[in-house]
């Protein structure tokens, strides 16, 4: 028999083997996200999405139609697809629900699955059925089978791309303890309250980590989770902050916010300067522009390292649109830096990891008692 | 006595009289947003965010710890601004709580009050109190106090954006009834879900719309809502579809879904075909592209006066980050073209000014009746 991609897709792509064979002219980074859409227009957006934030991606389908080969028939593939680590799929309908769930399952324990249903409303399923002629089924049916097989559940594609980003960057969690590191106050309380919202702990410092840390800080620093740097010029003090949190077996992971994204303020500033103070010499002002953007680089290549030697993911959060994108690899680091440009996304990410990894705790647990 | 902003703040700014006089910066447009923020390093860097979305501020101030000047005498200033007529409020704590509800509530009716309450959870609440030093009340009764005032609550700082960004743009709706418009099908069905979910209908088209709008797609099309334009070259067929369905009585609000961005895969596009056909003469691929920025152009446009003309909002969702930003506001128009890089954001703040709608029927409703 003839095998069909489609009907009524947007195409394939492949980075290992250079093959761009989409609608959409998107050229994303090799990676380990392997992404299967049956709407080939939204994905080739989240693709372009991707590519934009430095998403690393392995393979693209838009399964369209699905006349022959299926989604589950995908995901068999992908499971044995080395390049392909973290899975997301554009779903609004499927044939063979007990084949999917079930390959599903056997896949997610090594290669998590981030699953978006289109078509979960009446309105929805209305949209659906003009669009993939999709019968859309139960959406409580889906979403119980969904939590039994352990999936990941997004509900906008934004989602579908932040969880990629973190998924195929980051180690896991062990729990769900956060340190976070502040440049300015506000931010701390804002993804502090995130944070319990979430589900996730803020734990008090233990007195020897607020010393080892305070050295770095001015004495009217606030000595606690969330640590706020209160803007100190130290260059040393982020990652002495972070360090000593990840150090501290009562912290699961770090979320840094604002500490990458400050040469965007430097420019701001220096840009003011530059057009009040016609004698100040170009050459300083880029130098400091330099020297920021050196540090940021390093910061970002520290918490690679950092992860690696702590086996804990450390969250970046910019607060600003940021050139570089979400995702920075860091050349012969196993692991790579997120950065998010809201609290918002690097809570919500951690906070998803957190349930994966509870996931696959009680399956081990119910694995040892068969 | 003497008249004290902060301590502890990051300063004020007023566009109107061009005086920029904060810690960092950053020059947003002028506009009729006026934002009280009681974390200095949040406020300013949300008003960074409001000059890179394009939203237009009128005063920004840091109030800091409020020793002297409180959030109740900013907002009773703000009442009496002219040029303020959408306010942001970010608040770790308050004194004076009667005081400043019953102001609110006041306000609240001619100018929509957006709160982010900082401290809402232990973890944020113990953040707070080394940041500001406040005792922040219990969340329960100050939620129950926002709720009587009709204040809108938001959740994360790029949420009060988002919302400054609709409610100072956009008439409001009239009801929840919502029309949608888009170039690809999976984004309606994700767009009509997040509608479903947040309390928006997307009602189905009467067949003299459907007819209408047809005239200018192919046979195939969705023929109901949400319109899919199925990729149509017919330049027409995107307003066309907008203004049938602004006309029809039966739709309070549009939401159109990657017509304006639309450029952005056409660069990507010329750009493959730059590399791959060197014989394409460039004046030819640039054409086209000036050919499309000029349609975006002339769309936005057009939507700033069918706002006008039918008092409806219609939402745009570009789908990629546009360096044009969210608010394009049209010389000698009313209301400002919006457009949010997702479809969650539109339908989010298109839900709330459901809501904020509703609040004021009711306080109507409430006041005929005395």
């Amino acid at each position: 028999g003839i095998v069909l991609v489609g009907p009524n897709t947007m195409g394939i792509l492949c980075t290992r083997s250079r093959l761009f064979a989409t609608g959409t002219h998107t050229r994303p980074r090799e990676g380990s996200v392997a992404f299967v859409s049956q709407s080939g227009n939204l994905g080739v957006q989240l693709i372009h999405w991707a590519e934009r934030q430095g998403v690393g991606v392995s393979l693209f389908v838009g399964s369209g139609n699905e006349a022959v080969v299926t989604c589950s028939d995908y995901l068999e593939f992908l499971s044995e697809d080395a390049g392909s680590r973290t899975i997301m799929l554009y779903l609004e309908s499927m044939r063979e629900g007990r084949r999917f769930f079930e390959t599903a399952k056997k896949i997610n324990r090594t290669k998590p699955i981030i699953v978006l249903k289109g078509g979960r409303t009446e309105a929805g399923r209305a949209a659906s059925a003009s669009h993939t002629g999709a019968m859309s089924g139960e959406v409580k049916i889906f979403r119980a089978a969904c939590r039994q097989a352990g999936l990941l559940e997004a509900r906008v594609p934004s989602e579908l791309l932040d969880l990629s980003a973190g998924f195929s960057s980051l180690p896991l969690p062990r729990g769900n303890r956060v340190g976070i590191v502040t440049l300015g106050g506000g931010w701390g309380v804002v993804t502090s309250d995130e944070c319990n919202e979430k589900g996730l702990a803020v734990p008090p410092l233990p007195q020897e980590v607020v010393n080892r840390i305070g050295k770095h800080l001015p004495p009217f620093w606030s000595r606690g989770n969330p640590v706020d740097l209160v803007g100190t010029r130290d260059p040393e003090a982020p990652l002495v902050a972070v360090e000593e949190l990840l150090k501290w077996e009562g912290i699961d992971a770090v979320i840094s916010l604002g500490i990458v994204g400050r040469i965007e303020f430097l420019r701001l500033m220096n840009q003011s300067i530059r057009t009040v103070d016609k004698n100040m010499p170009a050459g300083f002002l880029d130098q400091t522009e330099a020297m920021v953007r050196d540090y940021e680089e390093k910061y970002i290549a520290a918490t690679a390292e950092l992860m690696e030697k702590y086996a804990k993911p450390v969250i970046g959060v910019s607060l600003v649109s940021t050139s570089g994108g979400t995702v920075r690899s860091v050349p012969g680091r196993r692991y790579s830096a997120v950065l998010y440009e809201t609290p918002e996304s690097a809570v919500h990410v951690l906070a998803r990891m957190v349930n994966y990894q509870n996931i696959l705790g009680k399956e081990e647990t119910e694995y040892r008692r068969q």
